[in-house]
């Protein structure tokens, strides 16, 4: 890590190193193509069958087959979308939040485009989802309902299971969508237990590599393919299989596993004492997101009339690596759709800072990381424009 | 290898060892997200635009910005087909060839259920393709024309830089997509001195893992995305980047330039020796795909009135890998459809089999093989319940 401290799990992990020993025999030794007749084929296609049970388990679906391997999140959920609305093409209304990822929500704008009618749930200044909205927004032509699981910019943990009760109990063949992509790994997923008729989750969240995904598909849920072509996964997604990751998948969704108590005690601890370490000490430090129902390592904090791609670059100074707002929205200028959605002051939408943490964070970090934000701030506050307001603030 | 002689090099590769080097330091290192902000987001972004610009000379691309990567090559045809045809809806005429990868024309299929009237181009005998059907074929509606650059059974190589100058005459305005999977490390690609708009390659068939692969999009050409979401790729390939695969085709790709002289030479020496090897101790095998055209790695020769499961079953027990059609269509039952587009006889149309090697490929392997044919074919000859063909074409 180069002595970086990473404080940006949510955006991406580093690949555990049992992750990677776990994936190695298959790049230059069982190499074979799971398609092919010969033994050193039925190797790469035992280990797929292998993890797609352990998939199975860690997402709590009822079957393995329900398991499906795709290269990233943002492909499970052009998948389910995509899939789910061209073998129903009849219905034309869909649902979603206000608060998605972009591979969700600009999927949306596209289909608005496309001639479906939209709706997008709220959420309040909390950040909690209001769902009852779906009471009335859910009609007998409603195709699809996405909504995720915990939020990557806040770490909200939306109530998708009991959205996804409303949805059928308005309409029994409204498909229903969670982006998981945030909760897996961080909380425990039980899909088989929910209404849910389809979840997508990304290996790279949890300590896989960047390139690897699941979707979980119901048995009977009509779904037509995203990537048409070859018969593998079942006719569901073409092309050869990506062994090493798939294997490697597997190995990352064993170990998030046995860490789910370690992440909701010891990483939600260091998070409680890096964001109770800030909101002591820098006056005008603000949490976004106080819903007490948030993904365990996750805290979004707004830094008021402090520019936040500023403290990303002081802090990239003492090697300390956060984000602002979603990485796939980086590069663009307009503040954070989900902080914009909770009615975040202005005064503190643009320097709202994201530190999400890890199984791998330690507690010296952490030290490091409260000492030094006041630091930042202070002397950022200095060449602050807002420097009436910053003094009413702070005081000095 | 656990000492397999691995002859199904078209049906996937051997990572090469460096390929692996390449990419290790992006799992547990530099594993940041190319999107994010600070030092070590920048090292992985690098990483993706240095891989941009060496994938752009070994397509021969005009400039790196027209190299998008995808996740396969499968993703790869479906990203240029579906979306140049969603980009131009108005037309409603595509045109590909009897012989095309399934990820090709299994999606044909697919659109000529959306309403799309397709025409098929024939191959002669020989596995050679009849362009000049495109002249009676391409008209003001044609939005699209595919042709695969190699074929992966026969190794034969089309002439799709006439085929591409032949359906630009007719109209300037259809898309042509070259699949070139089993071209790209065999022959030199160079697009930009070509018609091509859009042309597809797959990692894993030269030497990089399985789950990476590239998309040459003409500067100028209107497509949409496939996977809608963050702005990667231009907006137009959503997800986070597979950066350690990335790195690693950047490395497979400078290998496989620097070792195309090697491929035609002692590759294709290797292969030659293999198939008149096979033909002059064989009495009846056959050599489908006569053209001299071919790719210098594939031989795929007929054994008449023998089963090609059964020879692989055979091979297997000498670990010798190989393959009867495409690893893409395993598991169907029905005979090549490559194969009974060039009318190969139905003698030895269920004896088919494809040796295809690499530049890992040694002499002694190909001994073996040529020495073990003859024993397994007059094994099988024995229970094939065409004995009295078999007698009067063996002489025994």
């Amino acid at each position: 890590m180069d002595n970086n401290i990473y404080l940006d799990n949510n955006a991406t992990t580093m690949t555990d190193p049992k992750v990677l020993e776990e994936m190695i025999p298959y790049f230059c030794d069982k190499f074979g193509n799971p398609s092919s007749i010969y033994k050193m084929a039925h190797t790469a296609h035992n280990a797929i069958e292998k993890s797609r049970e352990v998939l199975s388990e860690f997402m709590g679906a009822a079957e393995p087959k329900e398991i499906y391997f795709t290269s990233c999140g943002s492909e499970s959920a052009n998948m389910a979308i995509k899939g789910v609305l061209s073998a129903n093409k009849n219905k034309k209304h869909i649902i979603t939040t206000k608060v998605e990822h972009p591979c969700v929500l600009n999927l949306y704008k596209e289909l608005e485009k496309e001639g479906y009618i939209t709706d997008y749930i709220t959420v309040d200044d909390n950040g909690e989802l209001n769902i009852d909205e779906l009471k009335e927004k859910v009609n007998k032509d409603t195709a699809l309902v996405s909504i995720m699981a915990a939020n990557n910019e806040t770490g909200a943990i939306y109530p998708y299971e009991e959205a996804a009760e409303i949805v059928k109990s308005i309409n029994k063949d409204t498909c229903f969508f969670v982006d998981a992509v945030q909760a897996a790994g961080k909380i425990k997923l039980d899909v088989k237990n929910t209404k849910v008729d389809l979840m997508g989750i990304s290996g790279h969240k949890f300590h896989a590599p960047k390139g690897i995904g699941a979707l979980y598909i119901k048995n009977g849920t009509r779904i037509n393919p995203l990537i048409v072509g070859g018969h593998q996964e079942k006719g569901l997604r073409a092309g050869t299989e990506n062994v090493p990751y798939i294997a490697g998948l597997k190995k990352a969704a064993e170990l998030a596993q046995n860490a789910l108590e370690y992440e909701n005690n010891e990483v939600k601890r260091l998070r409680d004492k890096l964001e109770q370490g800030i909101l002591s000490n820098v006056k005008n430090a603000r949490l976004n997101s106080r819903t007490s129902k948030r993904v365990p390592n996750t805290t979004n904090i707004g830094f008021e009339y402090i520019e936040g791609e500023l403290i990303l670059l002081h802090f990239d100074e003492l090697n300390i690596c956060a984000s602002s707002g979603s990485a796939c929205t980086s590069g663009s200028l307009e503040p954070s759709h989900v902080l914009r959605a909770m009615h975040t002051p202005f005064t503190s939408l643009h320097g709202s800072i994201r530190f999400s943490l890890s199984r791998f964070t330690k507690e010296d970090e952490i030290d490091f990381v409260i000492e030094n934000v006041p630091k930042v701030i202070k002397k950022l506050a200095k060449i602050s424009p807002f420097q009436k307001e910053l003094t009413a603030l702070l005081g000095e």
